[in-house]
């Protein structure tokens, strides 16, 4: 713990929490070095034209009537850590619920909302089903990759090119981000080069380095995922003995003061429509928005020749983990 | 210290120990992808045609009066613990004369020797100034840059192409080396990208990486200099106090089984003429050569944004190191 702190403190001293912005995409060249800096950078002028025409008409009329996979939660966080109704603690996975691309925009706030049973007009959905929902893995392995959002895949882009020819890859999966303010993204950190770009209204980053992980208290949550019983029910809490737990940040929320401790120095970059930002492997983000918020990111795989991994793993606290324990299973869970 | 061979056996698990061969120089978007990486790298075929001319005719011929500065030791290990008449331990640093290359060359294995007076033929002659002998950081600055050297500059490139391009600065200084089987480059590792060329004769590298840092067990020790006390006497060991104390390694041949501890992953490669490695910042390295070789090498600084530089001193013990005590002067000097 002692090195975590001063792994912290030298990077803070050396690196600050200033963010560089670029006024154009950066070349292929410049990129790679931007990888090898590893902080995040906002890039402009990044080219999307063709999502420009995202309006609400426009989605609804290209998606029809196939239907999407939704998060849906009834406080807006999905993949946090929440209190049950026995007062303990859990990581909360969203219900997935399907319906089309018009009846989830009349589900934003601002939509026109039209109740289906069970709904509660207070749930909250978001698109975030991160799983390549655009373009998976399979895409550019030349194998068959179905998306919900084919009618979609012709206005984006299935590369960055100068991120691609930097990284020598293509990448993992390229996802679309549809939600409102009531959507919050609870901090963690993902082993991934990230580019993430706001199609429309604003996204606000919280952001912490990987030598602030420590900050977060990541501890071992129970696992629940918010469940209807019957389709008509309100969504509750389940928790199944069978999920392992799951490792994640015990801060609930770094805007609040004091829910950091002192040593933490967060950086906040807000990104609005038409921006990008290149968020680096192992960077903390917590992610607020804008009502009526799309983004687009491009995940590719880090590098894992090298030292980044270990380093990685190194501030997540890996080192402490005990030898014979590599599930980390028993890891104390903590109460509320 | 526990975090030490923590690092050091996860980074071995992910890296193993092979050391790619390139047989062309990358470009420079593939250096910076190399640099990211951080291990080293052979690269055959870097453009240096120039140099293939230098046989000691040529080169003293070329040089003709002009004094240069050269290493001198009884022992062949400059810039190394060596063992004082005292019986104790001294970080040694060498003796520099000045001399014709023509002169120089004799007094190598395999030359002439006309031995000057005070010099044994026993003595070690080594150049190896390393302070930028060819080219320094003012020459990029467009300053006036005085090299011994300068009837040989037009044969060597002042940069290196893919690696000015992709690290986006000129060297911070360029070094001829010139020496024999006598000589030997105690293990140290420097805060530079170093592109090192053999023209002539190999070299042969033990290497670790910065993760293994701890394998050679840096101690602090009293300075001393080779030193003739009038110029017709034997070099002895001269310490001065006002001189602090230097940090140094003190696993004297790492190639001596048993002086590394097991959790050692050392690398050796021969870089033959013609050929050219890539060594990254912080990779420790002890040096051999065999008679008669010549070699040239460029360095650049490191990046010092982003975690590098911490991570390296990191792995060198710092976090270690008394928050009151930075210089650490107070640190142990080990006897023999």
């Amino acid at each position: 713990m002692a090195s975590l702190r001063w792994f912290s403190s030298e990077y803070h001293d050396l690196n600050g929490t200033a963010v560089a912005v670029l006024p154009e995409p950066p070349t292929s060249l410049q990129f790679s070095q931007l990888v090898h800096i590893s902080r995040p950078v906002l890039i402009q002028g990044v080219e999307m034209s063709s999502t420009r025409l995202w309006d609400n008409h426009y989605l609804a009329a290209a998606m029809g009537k196939t239907d999407i996979s939704v998060a849906v939660t009834p406080n807006g966080r999905a993949d946090a850590v929440t209190q049950g109704s026995d007062g303990k603690l859990y990581f909360a996975e969203p219900g997935v619920e399907k319906m089309p691309m018009s009846e989830f925009l009349s589900r934003l706030s601002g939509g026109t909302t039209i109740l289906k049973l069970g709904a509660d007009d207070s749930d909250v959905y978001y698109l975030q089903s991160q799983n390549g929902n655009i373009f998976s893995s399979r895409f550019y392995e030349g194998a068959s990759d179905i998306s919900e959002f084919e009618a979609l895949r012709a206005d984006i882009p299935s590369e960055i090119s100068w991120c691609s020819e930097a990284l020598g890859k293509s990448p993992d999966a390229v996802n679309l981000w549809i939600g409102d303010r009531k959507s919050v993204t609870s901090i963690h950190s993902d082993p991934y080069e990230n580019i993430y770009h706001v199609v429309r209204g604003s996204k606000h980053f919280t952001l912490l380095p990987p030598t602030e992980g420590w900050c977060v208290k990541e501890r071992m949550y129970p696992h629940g995922r918010w469940t209807r019983m019957i389709p008509t029910a309100p969504l509750t809490l389940v928790h199944s003995p069978d999920v392992p737990p799951i490792r994640w940040a015990s801060v609930i929320d770094p805007d609040i003061r004091g829910n950091l401790p002192p040593e933490a120095h967060p950086i906040g970059i807000t990104v609005n429509a038409g921006e990008t930002l290149y968020l680096p492997p192992g960077w903390w983000h917590h992610v607020r928005q804008a009502d009526d918020t799309i983004a687009l990111n491009w995940w590719y795989d880090m590098e894992m020749r090298g030292i980044s991994w270990v380093l990685l793993s190194f501030l997540r606290g890996e080192s402490n983990a005990l030898p014979d324990n590599e599930t980390t299973s028993s890891e104390q869970v903590e109460d509320a």
